[in-house]
């Protein structure tokens, strides 16, 4: 209820808008690229230099798919993802059921059930009612097959031209009842288990946007993956290390992996499946599939023991009746450093490293 | 893994492409408009016809500031907000700060003790790293100063001309240490306490955005709530109903707690604090202070024998040092509907409605 009385905020604007002084960059660009958003060396930058020393705390510093937060004697799983994917609707899903299968399965990737989200929208003026209408339908129809309940939500209007459409957060929690599934789990020996084809999110989103025609439509392999996770761990599958294959690709989850772990890891190009129209689709645009994105895949680090019982729950699912052994696990790096290395069908082994920027921008 | 062998995708984009068959129109406009996100009644038509149908369950029905979750032994408060405010930097706070102090305030109003924070963020490419940085700055003070940490996030990017520099989306968890702060359980006699004057959030930006300039500088009222908010409940101050005054103002929160209590609530013009530079920006654009948006103010209801003892611990906060009670609840309708009416400083009363529309965009 004060009031100063010579600052005009016309002229100056206050303290509150004035330039702070310079410190000294940080980061690698000045403006905000494209690739500060594609799961690369450049995101990584971005969250490691700018946010993690902002906000350190011993949860955030974990740079899992979710914080591991204590309640009432329980442990919660706490996870966040905006949605910017264009176009809105695409072969296999939409971004209504982007935002959902997405949240639900950062939890899963923490060895958490995903009970609740929240859904945040951001709304372009002049958006078709009926658009948001189709893909509200689609949020609903994944959290009820999920089995996770949208309990709160909110609603931002920007100006045409300040948004594309929509834009959706979702944020979920999660009741985490098993052990950690985290890199410092893997093992020398472990089997290293893909749940389905790689790279149909990606190439189906960009086949659109390119508006290219292939004998055989791609299907983006978006889905829930909380169903085939939570029946490993029921069955007491020893499941060492598990994360989800979204932008960057299996590529990029493995390196990471292989750095947090400290382990070399080998996997096998002749085993590692690729749909054909997909691959085919790769080839023309220039991709490898390796890194393209995907929305329903993961992988999982597991002792070579129980891997036959695994792909025999998998196999119970839709979602990863396609599972497969792609490779292991050969040594525990003493110096900490991990490798990926990709032996192709000829034997030849290369080492696989994050890319710099992004392959495909807006792709979830 | 399977193909189909017949459908191009370039011509009609398969299943999830097509439109529905077209069902009845379920509101009153068959595209978003700014007002959608305003706060007022068409904001409130989309989530009652659309929303909540959709995701329907016993948590979201609540249509608080946010949902209550069980969860080992305690309560949680889930609560997501995005925030789209323009400019980035006002005087008295920035979207960061907004983000923050936000979402504490969501899980505050509902008794929640805030305890973790997700952010969410939508960078628009070309954004000045440096804009970014601050804001992260602002958000680590402003979580350090409520008491929360931040310990899950998300970054995506979209193309220059499809976002607006940035938007944050913040969802919070927090404990509910208290009995429910809702509606139902306001009672005739009640005191209508005030937290501070109103419209200085609203007003700041309105001011800024059109190049006004006055003798006083008008700040934001930004300001997280939960110090002050758990300090009246740990002191055992018996808050039948608590709501903070966000897009619609005071006006809108009492017209939608009278109308859920189905209470007849009056409120006194001439005690309800608007700063005098406030009210002469008001003035000058057209605005009724009593629907301009806070983001630091809050509304209680209380029995009339706590006033005194709320009011002198609501005295040791900066940010509730203009806490009054500006009215009380007249009586309980048999009926079920509720109205607000406000006395005027001649005596006159008049009746409060929601605003069909918004006063203001993306003041939040």
């Amino acid at each position: 209820m004060t009031e100063s009385n010579v600052r005009k905020p016309g002229k100056n604007g206050g303290p509150a808008m004035s330039a702070p002084a310079c410190p000294a960059p940080i980061l690698s660009h000045t403006a905000i690229q494209m690739a500060h958003g594609g799961g690369g060396r450049i995101s990584r930058e971005l969250v490691e230099k700018l946010f993690v020393p902002a906000f350190a705390n011993p949860m955030l510093d974990e740079l899992h798919d979710g914080a591991f937060l204590p309640m009432g004697g329980e442990r919660l799983a706490f996870t966040t993802d905006s949605h910017v994917v264009t176009p809105l609707f695409f072969p296999g899903g939409d971004i209504g059921k982007l935002a959902v299968c997405g949240t639900v399965n950062d939890l899963a990737m923490c060895g958490a059930r995903p009970l609740w989200l929240s859904a945040g929208f951001i709304l372009e003026e002049g958006l078709p009612v009926e658009t948001l209408e189709r893909v509200v339908e689609s949020m609903r129809i994944a959290a009820a097959n999920a089995g996770v309940k949208l309990v709160t939500g909110d609603t931002k209007v920007v100006d045409r031209g300040k948004g594309d459409g929509l834009y959706i957060n979702t944020s979920g929690i999660g009741r985490i009842e098993h052990d950690a599934l985290v890199p410092s789990r893997v093992r020398e020996g472990d089997a290293v288990l893909l749940s389905g084809d790689i790279a149909r999110h990606g190439i189906a989103i960009m086949v659109l946007r390119e508006g290219l025609e292939f004998e055989g439509e791609i299907e983006s392999d978006c889905a829930s993956l909380a169903a085939p996770v939570m029946a490993l761990l029921e069955a007491g599958i020893d499941i060492h290390c598990l994360r989800d294959l979204t932008r960057g690709g299996l590529a990029t989850a493995l390196v990471e992996i292989a750095a947090s772990a400290g382990v070399d890891i080998c996997i096998e190009e002749r085993i590692t499946p690729v749909n054909e129209t997909v691959r085919g689709a790769c080839e023309i645009l220039g991709l490898d599939p390796l890194y393209v994105a995907n929305e329903g895949r993961f992988v999982a680090f597991l002792p070579g023991a129980q891997v036959e019982r695994a792909m025999e729950i998998l196999g119970r699912f839709e979602e990863t009746a396609g599972a497969c052994i792609i490779g292991r696990v050969e040594r525990k790096e003493e110096s900490g450093r991990g490798t990926v290395s990709l032996k192709s069908a000829i034997g030849v082994k290369r080492i696989i490293e994050l890319l710099s920027g992004e392959q495909l921008p807006r792709i979830c």
